[in-house]
């Protein structure tokens, strides 16, 4: 049991900063509650591998409380918090209600659609299960409907799959996509020839995988060339509805196209969660431009102390300048630090600010295909994806019964099958609507 | 490519029959078209390992293109029947029209709530993907809405679990969730104790598992209590809603009793595929009293020799008499006697009527305990458990990578964790009703 007098340190978000966070506190003098809204931990960056049915959702997430059961002096609550007072030390949750002595926010990013919102429905993004879960089922659906269709201009518009932005979610989609057009398929359909698939990537900046080194872009963008993406640099979407996306490329001369698509998935940009702007409006802290809290060196909002704010919710000064990257090592490292921290306040000490400790870059484009920068040293093809291979998994091990992820991979290496693509939610087919259609017919040459 | 001219064989249905029909046609001079409402074959009688966390849906399912990509004659169709003309020899789906020379419908059954169809949203049933992850989502939420509760009467209802229905289903889920709540989630919680969850199976015949012999009903009980299950036969559910349910038990002296329940789950009745429905008034067959088509000895509708109904949806006289049950070996041997039977056809021979072999009947209660009937020889306990897992590895190992669900098993043997209990579709956790509220209030001593 819990003494009452104990130090309360109340975790919001169970993602790798919140977790991590509850982790390294397992032996402090302190009484932790991890609160998330959902029951499990994600590992998010394999959430593409569900999306392309690969894996399944249960493959890449575990039960928070089954990873914290031991855990004597931490409970899990499953809820969402809807209100802070920094001032009272108080959250408040749809249940009940909670005092804190420090508090830890790390409830992450959404995607964003640039003021677009109503794109959400034509072109969803990928950061939760469910998202997965319905990006494979619009994939799939789209070749089921090819198979069923006469027109060849509707099933042209069904078998291309445009994927809009081109860092590493976008690249590992386009990738799975692709494998699966043009490797997985063609042995399953009758009437069409899943080779004639086209996979789009769509990219704004003149590189895919900006942030990384640019060879390491250039090596990025052969692989995907070399497994059959149309890899678009310099084109920014300017439309998004059911028929397709329009867009426009060469900056000096708009000129704008559009492409009929039946499915399109979105990966070009986030959005912090909106705690971060209550906290903004309650303590004063700075947002960046995409609302992100900017912290102190020490990851706590200036002024308070006993408020931590980790993640990818966190925008904390690069050395030189960028901010840190919203990727899961620097969470890890995040609430890690975070846990030391709140232990040395507790006698009095202090440690030095955070600083992360770079693990590198790594996207993976398909088998055998990836690119890696582990801090200069830069890798490409099948090291690059056995290092991916293995980071993961180093990852994944660390709960509950992964390996099965690694049998899985193995199995799908060399079999090329993709067991989990299930169409699901909802089940019975729908009329599903040709996207060629209208998009043909009004083809513009310009947009306003 | 198949030729125009040859025998086409029209498939309904994806499940055991329809399939095992497919895949014995495979070398027969005939075309065949499957054509299933979801792209994957369902190995249905794990389908509680999936409500109850253990395994994924992928787990235990197969994409029906991959099984039978390398079936030259086959072409697999997802689409809905929505109409059967038997004296066009053709059948309307929502996308297309096909004419047929040789029918097999195999469309099942689905759960039945004898004439109380509302009740469907308290107590939903088990038969298909998202039904699973239906009742997966409601069992988790109850524990979790449990740990948050302070009150002790509505953490009671909170944590009962009501399963109607003693067939073999039934008695899977309760084995299944008296494990998870006496032996999986103990350590997980920190304000409840889970092994005071109640898990009720109620029967309203005499005794468990009605079809199976009555030492093994007998012993199939007994393992129940054992695990925790309170086992009520003679026990009939006259009410359902959100709060409970309110049962009768006792035949000659009726007496309601109203048990406040958060998680009804129904395990209790099926009803034929409403195609039995339709060809039953175009072709004069005759239904039983789920629904079920009345079929010749030889599988197909009388007066009709190239209609034939398999599976769950099939009443086929069994040699004494009650008709076979709808269980998956007598799906999968009608099956291949039919694709038999349309082979000797097409060379103007004839087969003897359908025979079922019998396998023998099989139910699984927990970890070591099971009963398993092999015409007469029956086995309890470790025997049978060890039986009852080599018969499914059997049939799951002809699919794709299913092994894994092996591996899965043999994890989740020794660590008793349960990976895949996520909680999802919906994300956020909502207001919990409280079940306790009404029901306690109104607790009725008789209902009409």
């Amino acid at each position: 049991m819990m003494a009452e007098s104990q130090h309360h340190v109340v975790i919001v978000g169970g993602g790798f900063g919140g977790l991590y966070a509850a982790k390294a506190l397992r032996k402090a003098p302190v009484k932790v509650t991890l609160i998330d809204q959902r029951n499990f931990h994600l590992f998010q960056p394999l959430l593409y591998q569900v999306a392309t049915g690969t894996l399944s959702p249960a493959d890449i997430s575990s039960p928070l409380r089954g990873i914290l059961s031991k855990h004597a002096n931490t409970q899990v609550l499953m809820d969402k918090v809807t209100e802070i007072d920094p001032q009272q030390q108080q959250i408040t949750l749809i249940h009940q209600t909670l005092s804190y002595d420090t508090l830890i926010v790390a409830t992450g990013v959404r995607h964003h659609y640039f003021g677009n919102a109503h794109w959400q429905d034509f072109a969803p993004g990928l950061k939760t299960v469910e998202d997965a879960l319905e990006l494979r089922r619009r994939i799939f659906l789209a070749f089921e409907a090819a198979e069923r269709e006469p027109d060849p201009v509707r099933r042209r518009a069904l078998l291309t799959f445009v994927i809009v932005g081109g860092g590493p979610t976008g690249v590992e989609l386009a990738g799975a996509i692709a494998e699966l057009a043009f490797k997985t398929l063609p042995q399953d359909f009758r009437n069409i020839n899943t080779q004639e698939a086209q996979v789009l990537l769509l990219e704004g900046l003149d590189r895919v995988l900006p942030p990384y080194p640019p060879e390491l872009s250039a090596k990025a963008a052969a692989y995907l060339r070399q497994m059959g993406v149309t890899v678009r640099t310099q084109t920014r979407v300017t439309h998004v509805d059911s028929h397709g996306v329009t867009v426009e490329f060469s900056a000096d001369q708009p000129q704008a196209q559009a492409i009929p698509a039946h499915t399109i998935l979105w990966a070009a940009g986030v959005q912090a969660s909106p705690l971060g702007q209550q906290l903004a409006e309650r303590t004063g802290a700075e947002l960046d431009r995409v609302g992100r809290v900017k912290v102190s060196p020490h990851l706590n909002i200036p002024g308070y102390e006993n408020l931590y704010v980790i993640g990818d919710l966190a925008h904390v000064a690069g050395q030189n300048s960028p901010p840190l990257p919203g990727v899961a090592p620097v969470a890890v490292q995040e609430g890690k630090y975070v846990a030391k921290q709140i232990q040395a306040r507790l006698q009095g000490q202090a440690l030095a600010p955070f600083q992360y400790k770079d693990v590198g870059s790594l996207a993976v484009i398909g088998q055998n295909a990836a690119v890696v920068d582990f801090s200069g040293f830069k890798f490409t093809g099948i090291a690059a994806w056995l290092i991916w291979v293995f980071a993961h998994i180093y990852y994944l091990i660390e709960f509950d019964n992964k390996l099965i992820v690694m049998l899985q991979w193995g199995w799908n290496y060399f079999t090329r099958q993709r067991g989990a693509r299930l169409i699901t939610h909802p089940a019975v087919p729908e009329q599903v609507e040709h996207p060629s259609e209208r998009a043909v017919a009004k083809t513009p040459t310009s947009v306003p």
